[in-house]
């Protein structure tokens, strides 16, 4: 975990790595980042939606908009 | 599925198939995705609203603005 | 209906027609599409207020602001 | 009510003429439309505040900010 | 109240007036405008906080943000 | 206190001073202003939390976000 | 504590700190600032989230985007 990676190098660092995803409103994603872009929308594979940490639904390939993330963590 | 395909790329991977989008808010719109633009405006067609993954509405062709757009995931 | 049409394209083929339009806040328009600029603000004439299908008010001709619509359907 | 007159000319052409204003969260403003900017902020004379259609308060001339607004209709 | 005056013309009209503003949330905040900004800022002086037209609190000079500003009323 | 001031100037002015703060929400930050930006974010510095007017939390240095702020208040 | 620190000068002088964040809506995250950038995008190690002071979660590394944050303080 190098010192001082910018917020989108630490995206690219982990890209094909699993990512828990708090979205604004309470909701988490979690699956496998496999690309990002400038405005932070994100695609993750084998997603699913968790309910405090609960499995809630399996979405599978996910585009998610940036606006709505609250943080990204590598899982 | 191509491994890093960009967020848009992916948009323009399922045009003509069937998505399922989720909007802040809470509600669903199903239906096949025809195309998109910078903004992430959406037209959809064959769109249907769900509630709950439950069928609410049967809406047909739409024009769904991007901004409140939550995620996109292939059905 | 054109297959690949942009979404402004579609705003640009039911001019004139009726469309059925969704706010944030789930409060409904109904009436004629006569223009739209950029921001997607659209001029409606003979709009009614719809609320859960059924007609809350009529209000004529309405200029809508384009911030607040989840999506546009031609009716 | 000229044909495709777009959503500025539409402003433009109700100068000096009442309008009705709905607000986000519901609120209703009744008045003069007597100018209007590019972010569609309005001066309203012998403005109205109306809740469900009932006068709740005169305010006289109001500089009324755009990005509030959800529909604007000649009355 | 010369007739078309712009919108920023009106509040250049009334610097060194009592001014009524009105707050989304629905808080007033009355008070002597003496200078705004391209952004609609605001500083008012002599500047109360008022709750459904009742004094609630008495705050002096105030450096109030326009983003927040639902309308602005010559008192 | 100058006359016509301009929003940013009074912030200038009241620099190493005593500033009360409302953020949307309702919460209040009491504290001294030791310096701002173009976004209006803020460095306060013995910065205080109220709640209705009572102390509810010492925080000591703080970078506060100007998007946030409802107004800002030489105390 | 330099006197007139620039906002953006506080985070540079607390990177490698510890910090505690609150955001809109009221969650705290407590941990080590490592980076940011412009848009406030933050990136916090060993982070928690906390809830009225006690400990909900403990996430790790994580990206918190600059949108949500209402202030930052070193810890």
């Amino acid at each position: 975990m190098p010192q001082n990676e910018r917020p989108f190098d630490l995206l690219n660092r982990v890209l094909g790595q699993l990512v828990l995803i708090r979205l604004k409103g309470g909701a988490q994603i979690r699956g496998k980042l496999t690309s990002f872009d400038i405005h932070m929308n994100l695609v993750i594979q084998e997603a699913e939606e968790l309910d405090d940490g609960q499995l809630k639904a399996k979405i599978g390939t996910m585009l998610l908009r940036g606006g709505n993330i609250l943080y990204i963590s590598p899982a």
